[in-house]
């Protein structure tokens, strides 16, 4: 396979530099890859100038649905992108962490921007900020995207996972994306780009790939990008120290080594389900992908009293490991990505133990299963112990990127957390414990040190996801050593690509600008709101109502046909002792009657009430009091597709003094008139 | 005045450097300090040992609570303040924004932290995240304070506000802080940190001050540190390359040189209150600190029809600004804060008119109001106007940190856009409009190259609060040459002190971990919930109440008592037209039937129903159905000092077919016991 390049709209073959990409199992030669020799100054204004400026004319619901089209179209081409990982020596499950893992977030990313932010151009970040006493000068939030290109420089050993987690957010926040593959396993991301060009799902200029090197490309960055890097702590540090990178204050999102640790609970016996699930997930851990995990378990740390049984039950489970072709019966781990990996990761484990003793390794004795395999990239499950680890250096700093874990004991929960906290900064921690109270002890003394903590016990572990498996949903990365990056998390992925801006001025003119009512802004009354259709109503547009008189009557009506004889609504002395000091109407009887005041009755475009939010009772409603409601289109929101919008209409119910007694938002189901 | 260090819990004369520094009006030393020569290791180690461990002790509420008293203890001796701050040239109003306003951040970020984040030693960020089918594996994000400690470096003009805009948020997220403040008026920090530890109110350990030189404190930093710094990007940039803060991936937040724009909108002809506004902003500006302001307008942007009518009406307001000592009656604008400053904004001033021309300075013929004023470092406002502000670079890239202001013109929006974005990153523009569409156009293309935008017009400007003021609730900070960084912003600014960590595991020990009930978390059912005091009750404390039948009759008298004859809820042939396609009750009813559920109706601990929140509507209520409601306690909320508490309940309102109609989280105010 020759590995190309997709650059300034066209699929090109580099002229540089040439490497040869072997078959991690057998060592014969699967790929070829030259580096380009184009202008990457050129690339990048490609990408800002083509593809920006497209991007940006979506909104983000509209930008989310075409990932989610790109989700089904990959996933109905997924055999061929498995074939192309099985020569990384991936077994299957390892391709389906890749392959099928890197589907599901862009599906998660999707679903979360079209549940979680608004269908603009824009996401507004957090409420109103009064400013001033009259309320004329206010201020709020946007996140609007960055005008740059996001570069995201991926390893080798999750191609497409890697490339689709950092690119859905990139994307759906209205930034064009170039991908710079780690050259190990950039067949896999060429194969799949190929496919999401093919597709023409995605607007031109949104998605460019560059195999082989990135030349000079760091030379021609500008304030407006965004890089971001996951690989070796060496060469992320060099870039990050870029000259522009630094005096352009670029935003790098970095994330690099990481020693994880995995804690046995000092309750969990060997008897115990948690123990069983410790080893289990040690094990899991080590063959997945070979180790090449950033989120692999480098570290067991585990109650000196049990530490004996965890090793001995450890060695007995390597022991068992089938290592070979994935694609033999029975073989559970395959090859590392290719003989300098093996030879790394030698290196590696061999200065962890200058400070550590090896207890078990296969490499003597180990008979790899498979034909032809004699020249592939294996590496035997490696177990070591460290005696001293509260005055061992090398166990909590390096970093042997393959089947290599060590195990260390603690005496106590203080020296457990120091332990953790050695390894300066990880991506996650796992914690094998049926005692809470461990477990948030544990949580918050090593908490800030770690991007993520799964505490798994009996209750749980039947659906856990897993110590080395970031999830869409949750943020990923760590301070420190793991280089103090934050990926994925939800819609929080997506703000990363996004410039926070502050917006101050009268709140007509935030209203205007944001596509949200702001109190104090101009409305504007003219027929009921509830007779326009979706696309008819104004934000600001506006009701006032009648009053209404809550009568003793009322109340007890309402006491009756709800059943709620709460005794400050009731008609006795009783009530006299509520901290209203007298009878008080119920909050839901103000709810309902505002209700009654500005429904409008007939059928019309208005179909339910579909819910509220931040419902404020802010004074007492008495007997004879008289309420009016002021009720105001909030904003509007439409999912593409969708026959009818949500609006959420800010409502203010006074009493006769103009005081407010209830605010809140309503929300309703409106009919689109198109449809 | 010999300016101390605090450091490891006592104040200490430098036996270091020694500088003297000068009153900004008159040339005479005012004060002396010299560097410490102590180890910076030891004083970092104190910070995190000592500060640290104890603030980590109290919940951000109780921090909150500190600052709250520490700005009224240190109102009461502002007139102390004042006299140090006139020593750098301050006039009155200078001084007050300094002064004042840095107790203004402490109360308003205090009181933010209290309404906003809860009473306990973490944060809660975002909801519960569903991770599995069965629910049995769930995740969600904690926010924990970082176990370092803050160093903030701080620029020479705001030697108060800079202090406390930074200490605030730190010290509320539970973190130590050692503030550096700038040689030239670290007279003033340390005048106020004297009274700050001398008020006893902050536990020991949580500030130490580093007046004179930070030394190497720099090799000493490690990753659960913070460092914050303002000033030139040349410096910054310097720190921020530091080895150790990259190696250890150290947040380093930078607020560097920025080259503020303010625009006048093109339908602002001279006769406009607009136009007005713009011109006094631009006067503002240029005398508040003498310019000394990294917001401060360094380029003002006009519709090239009106440039001619800006230069003669910023000509005509210039001549008449009185510069001079401010102690004066009249003083209009005071000295820059040293000769080293006249000179160096001098040369920046040259600088930029390579490609501008001079269009305006007093210089010549200035007469500066004061006696003995010879020798102090006065700076003459100076206007520039660059004709070719598409080809200049210099305007835009260098900025004369003094009263200097360049006038350009834009022919079309267009080129207004481009020209900011010349600045490659800002802390802030302004836009003098009354055109709402022409604001949001403005907004949404150069936002993301800017921190703060303020948009002025006739109806906000009596309240607006200045182009050059950041408010501590909205960000501040700008992309690219403004440094990348963000401080304040309310809330925000605390969590930039924390660790998101995501947590995993079961609903119950999500719950037990972040104290909040979490859907699928064991519960237990004893007595009624709403007999418990607010002490007595315990996260996941729940209720499951009898079953209630929803009739046609009640639906009617529903109708009757709201006032609510929605045709869905009617008894005739239209219900069948509504989206229900039949008769369906009222959400409000199905509320209030699930309050008459669950309502404990004699006197006890709950007070009132003091609102909801995130009701959705999920099923309709037909006729003759029966609901049951499930009632768990949610969390719990209390303010210091407060006799009610406000308890959050998760409410599942269920139909006899188990399905879910209605959720939400109800709000209820309970009675501590002790009050």
């Amino acid at each position: 396979m020759q590995v190309q390049s997709y650059i300034n709209g066209k699929w090109i073959e580099g002229s540089g530099k040439t490497t040869q990409l072997k078959h991690a199992v057998n060592g014969s030669i699967v790929a070829e890859v030259s580096s380009i020799e184009n202008s990457f100054d050129q690339i990048l204004k490609y990408g800002r100038e083509v593809g920006g400026t497209k991007l940006r004319q979506f909104t983000i619901h509209q930008r989310a649905n075409m990932l989610k089209e790109l989700g089904k179209y990959l996933t109905e081409r997924k055999k061929e992108f498995y074939k192309l990982s099985a020569w990384s020596g991936a077994t299957k499950g390892d391709s389906w962490l890749d392959i099928d893992g890197g589907f599901g977030t862009l599906f998660t990313i999707s679903s979360k921007a079209r549940k979680e932010l608004s269908n603009k151009s824009f996401h507004l970040d957090g409420g109103v900020e009064e400013l001033s006493k009259l309320g004329t000068f206010k201020g709020r939030h946007l996140m609007l995207p960055l005008q740059g290109v996001a570069l995201h420089i991926n390893a080798f050993n999750f191609p497409n996972w890697g490339m689709l987690e950092k690119f859905s957010p990139s994307f759906i926040a209205g930034m064009p994306t170039i991908v710079k593959p780690a050259t190990q396993t950039c067949y896999v991301a060429y194969g799949i780009v190929k496919e999401i060009i093919a597709s023409g799902i995605l607007p031109e200029g949104s998605l460019q790939l560059i195999s082989g090197s990135a030349g000079n490309i760091f030379d021609y960055l500008t304030s407006q990008d965004v890089v971001t890097f996951t690989g070796s702590q060496s060469t992320g540090l060099k870039l990050r120290q870029h000259e522009n990178v630094q005096r352009n204050s670029i935003r790098f999102n970095m994330e690099a080594d990481s020693l994880n640790s995995s804690i046995l609970g000092s309750d969990a016996n060997p008897d115990s389900v948690e123990f069983t699930l410790f080893i289990n997930e040690i094990i899991k851990e080590m063959i997945s992908k070979a180790g090449q995990r950033c989120t692999a378990i480098r570290r067991a740390i585990v109650p000196s009293k049990f530490v004996n049984e965890v090793i001995k039950e450890l060695k007995n489970r390597i022991s068992k490991i089938i290592i070979g072709d994935p694609s033999e019966e029975g073989v559970m781990m395959g090859p590392l990505v290719s003989h300098e990996q093996v030879s790394e990761v030698g290196i590696r484990a061999k200065e962890i133990q200058k400070s550590c003793e090896l207890v078990y390794t296969q490499n003597e004795n180990v008979k790899f299963r498979g034909v032809g395999i004699s020249a592939g990239s294996f590496f035997s499950p490696t177990l070591l112990y460290c005696k001293e680890p509260m005055t061992s250096e090398e166990v909590h700093n390096i970093e042997a990127f393959g089947p290599v874990t060590t195990v260390m004991s603690y005496k106590n929960i203080d020296e457990l957390c120091l332990l953790v906290k050695k390894g300066n900064g990880s991506l996650v921690a796992s914690c094998f414990t049926n005692d809470d109270s461990f477990a948030r002890k544990v949580v918050m003394e090593i908490g800030s040190y770690h991007g993520r903590l799964m505490i798994v016990n009996r209750y749980c572990s039947n659906e856990s996801t897993g110590h080395g498996s970031p999830m869409p949903q949750l943020v990923h990365g760590g301070p420190g050593r793991a280089g103090g990056g934050e990926e994925l998390g939800g819609t929080r992925s997506i703000l990363h690509y996004m410039q926070r801006v502050a917006i101050q001025g009268s709140p007509t003119t935030l209203m205007n600008i944001s596509d949200e009512y702001v109190k104090g802004a101009q409305t504007e009354e003219s027929i009921h709101p509830f007779k326009k259709y979706f696309e008819e109503l104004k934000i600001g547009d506006s009701l006032l109502t009648e009053r209404r008189t809550i009568t003793e009557e009322d109340i007890s009506n309402f006491a009756d046909l709800s059943g709620d004889h709460f005794y400050a609504h009731m008609e006795d002395e009783l009530s006299k002792q509520s901290i209203f000091e007298r009878r008080v109407a119920h909050g839901y009887l103000v709810l309902s009657a505002a209700a009654g005041l500005f429904v409008w009755p007939d059928p019309g475009p208005v179909l339910a009430n579909y819910g509220l939010e931040s419902l404020r009772f802010i004074k007492p409603v008495f007997p004879n009091d008289s309420i009016q409601v002021k009720l105001t289109c909030k904003n509007k929101q439409v999912k593409e597709g969708d026959q009818n919008g949500v609006v959420h209409w800010d409502v203010v119910v006074k009493n006769q003094l103009e005081e407010d007694v209830a605010l809140y938002t309503l929300l309703t189901l409106v009919k689109r008139k198109d449809f």
